[in-house]
């Protein structure tokens, strides 16, 4: 049986053919049959969502909808506030209660009666693209073989976890260098990372306020478009056919050490839309060496989380994540005249950057060029330091130049993870990145159809 | 005791010490106990409200706050849509499904989960000051002596009853020459027209799109400034104290043929404004003469009427109310050129008459000259038309000159009805409106204080 849409679902919830409770209840029955192995939730929040769910079904009862997100069981990742719910953002203590005040994004979905299925985990402030977090034990990936658990990916860890889980049908990340493409892609899951400033921060705990986004994670990209009008209150965008795509594909840097399995998915899926009418171009992206040395010396993030901590809470600092704290101290050694000349060379990268667009309507790459490691092995610092490195390498891109990008699934690697696709648009062309990608999933298949349940 | 304000019952439901379905179970009482005699509602909505109700509980005690009105109970003229009631409009006939749907006013209070109580009577189309509606009968005036029925004021002739009864907190209704002033006034309530323009006039069953505006009745002007900004999503004005206020007086036509008790109580109450502080002047308003001249030979509503039911539904013609048809029948005396015309010169006279205001913040009138007639006596078509006319006289002026007003109960007459004061901004300067208004209200009375519990 094909997974039911969100606005199938949507649709059900108001003809009366599916009961928000059941809903809901199911919802549960998946969080309690799978929690105990994948750990996907800081702070689960089921009791409250069914009781919402009950009056939700007394609303659409009544006459009353209040949008298309009504009912719809929603994962949020534990840097947003939500009314009633602790924030602790990855670290080992709980924030003040300021920090539950929903901001817009939260507040729209609040407003629609979406239900909050509960806080998911991240990696600390974010901080991180794998998804571990020693305060609560990393999400593991459901895709891992039985006794190896795998990274799920991060920083919005918990977020894909939920999906692959069926604890939610959507989940709210945040995306500073990939951390809701990452997740998205090592849970075989659809993402997208919004462009820098299109929606509110407020109410978000903040890694690098220069670079940090809002992002969506979802089960298909027909789903996240769902999501995304219901969002930002607009239609729905059509599916592009792909006969009428160029299609850039990134040549420099995201090749460069890529697993074998991943390069075939990801070729092999090109191949299927150059066979489906795409005009395939390869392209060279400029100055890609020069902002990902950037990143690689600590980008904005590192200054910026120091600056937050320093200013508000500078007790944390001392029992930060190892793996947070080296990058945190280290930043203690950039200058302010330092920080400053990146950011003018981001914003001028960003700028003649734009060129990689001239004569193709789309960018892609493969999302992440290396498997989700096993957990254990990133135990080792030099381990994690690497492994976290080369995860973010492909996606980082995308937020260094100012760019907006999705994932969707090609396949499965050696090791039975998902594999992703990253198709990226040129800033504030989310719509016209969404139609492009409905018309590259029509090709490819959504991942339920491509890639079959999870084994865990 | 004091009767709760809206903004001390909002946060009630909030703190836990007033449950939603309790002030809902309250007003689902009041309704019971006394609609047979006062036939507020063509349509009761009360069991969906009630089980609404049971739904906000559940969703501010799980940390959802849609807004300001939420769990309010509001009663909503029968010209507007909303979804799963019928609407008549008054007629005797429901038109047809599409016409339940809500605009963006009634969609802004379902969105913050105000609650529906049901569809209040209404005069046929809006078209006629008393509030009499042969279909359904009229609503009756709660201060009527009983054995002798009178007018409740129309056109929104439910709305001020639902209020009075305590079956609704809040009521939607609509205004084209003093629909929500009127009823307001004789029952003891305060009003709101808005600026034409200034909200959507979709999904409301039309009288005169030209001049129709929406409106709010409340039982204080302190509830109407809640209201308003719940609506417009916006601050609430504080009150303006009358002592910095310069008030203008409208010295011709709205005194001609005055009842002197209604008189009397309008002097009364400036007095108790100039003891205040407030600067009282005399105004003439030009061109009064001019614009209800063309008001008395049925204005732009006889017209448009006419012109919207041959369009829409000409079979309707034939049945409505004999008081609304004879109009109705007038205007195939007016031409087109005549039509024309009389738009012309009120948009004329509008701009002209801009200079009353000059050297004053605010003009005020009775807001209706007259007391409420004696339903029976309603009956002769000659007296209906006299008491109709001088019924909306001195509110019409608003109208036809395109500004905004509140009504405020200053006292009762003869007949124990109360009686109003009509005050007046320039367009769209409502919230300078709401901000004197409240400091009238408050060197004046609330209307609870000041004429205490109508007596039927």
């Amino acid at each position: 049986m094909p997974q039911a849409s969100l606005e199938q679902i949507a649709g059900r919830l108001r003809d009366g053919t599916l009961a928000a409770v059941a809903l809901m209840a199911e919802a549960g029955a998946r969080y309690e049959a799978t929690e105990d192995r994948l750990n996907a939730y800081r702070t689960w929040a089921g009791d409250r969502a069914a009781a919402q769910a009950g009056a939700v079904e007394t609303l659409l009862r009544t006459g009353v909808d209040l949008g298309p997100m009504m009912g719809l069981p929603v994962s949020i990742k534990d840097l947003y506030g939500v009314p009633g719910l602790p924030v602790f953002g990855g670290t080992d203590t709980e924030f003040p209660q300021e920090w539950r005040r929903p901001g817009p994004l939260v507040r729209r979905i609040l407003d629609q009666l979406g239900l909050v299925t509960g806080k998911t985990h991240t990696v600390e402030f974010a901080f991180g693209g794998l998804g571990t977090n020693p305060h609560w034990g990393a999400p593991v990936n459901p895709w891992s073989e039985p006794g190896a658990p795998r990274a799920a990916g991060g920083s919005s860890s918990g977020a894909g976890v939920s999906l692959a889980q069926g604890s939610a049908l959507a989940a709210l990340g945040t995306d500073t260098a990939g951390s809701v493409r990452i997740p998205a892609s090592f849970t075989g899951q659809t993402a997208l990372k919004t462009t820098f400033g299109r929606w509110s921060l407020e109410g978000i705990v903040p890694l690098s306020p220069s670079m940090d986004t809002p992002g969506l994670l979802a089960r298909s990209i027909e789903d996240l478009s769902f999501l995304f009008a219901a969002i930002e209150n607009r239609d729905r965008v059509g599916a592009r056919d792909v006969g009428s795509l160029r299609i850039g594909i990134i040549r420099n840097v995201v090749w460069d050490g890529i697993d074998p399995v991943i390069a075939e998915n990801t070729q092999v899926a090109l191949a299927r839309l150059e066979a489906a009418g795409a005009r395939l171009v390869e392209v060279e992206v400029p100055h890609l060496d020069r902002v990902l040395d950037i990143f690689r010396r600590g980008g904005l993030g590192a200054p910026e989380l120091r600056g937050f901590l320093e200013n508000q809470f500078p007790e944390r600092i001392a029992h930060l994540d190892p793996a947070v704290r080296v990058r945190v101290d280290q930043a203690n050694e950039i200058t302010a005249s330092d920080y400053l000349q990146r950011r003018a060379v981001l914003a001028e990268c960003g700028s003649s950057a734009a060129r990689a667009f001239e004569g193709v309507d789309l960018l892609v790459s493969p999302t992440v060029p290396v498997t989700a490691p096993l957990l254990a092995d990133l135990e080792d610092p030099e381990i994690y330091r690497q492994a976290n490195m080369m995860a973010l390498r492909n996606t980082a891109i995308v937020n260094l130049l100012g760019w907006c990008a999705t994932t969707l699934p090609t396949g499965l690697d050696g090791n039975g993870i998902p594999t992703g696709l990253q198709i990226i648009a040129p800033p504030h062309q989310e719509e016209r990145l969404l139609a492009a990608s409905l018309g590259v999933e029509a090709v490819l298949g959504a991942a339920s159809d491509l890639l079959g349940p999870p084994p865990l």
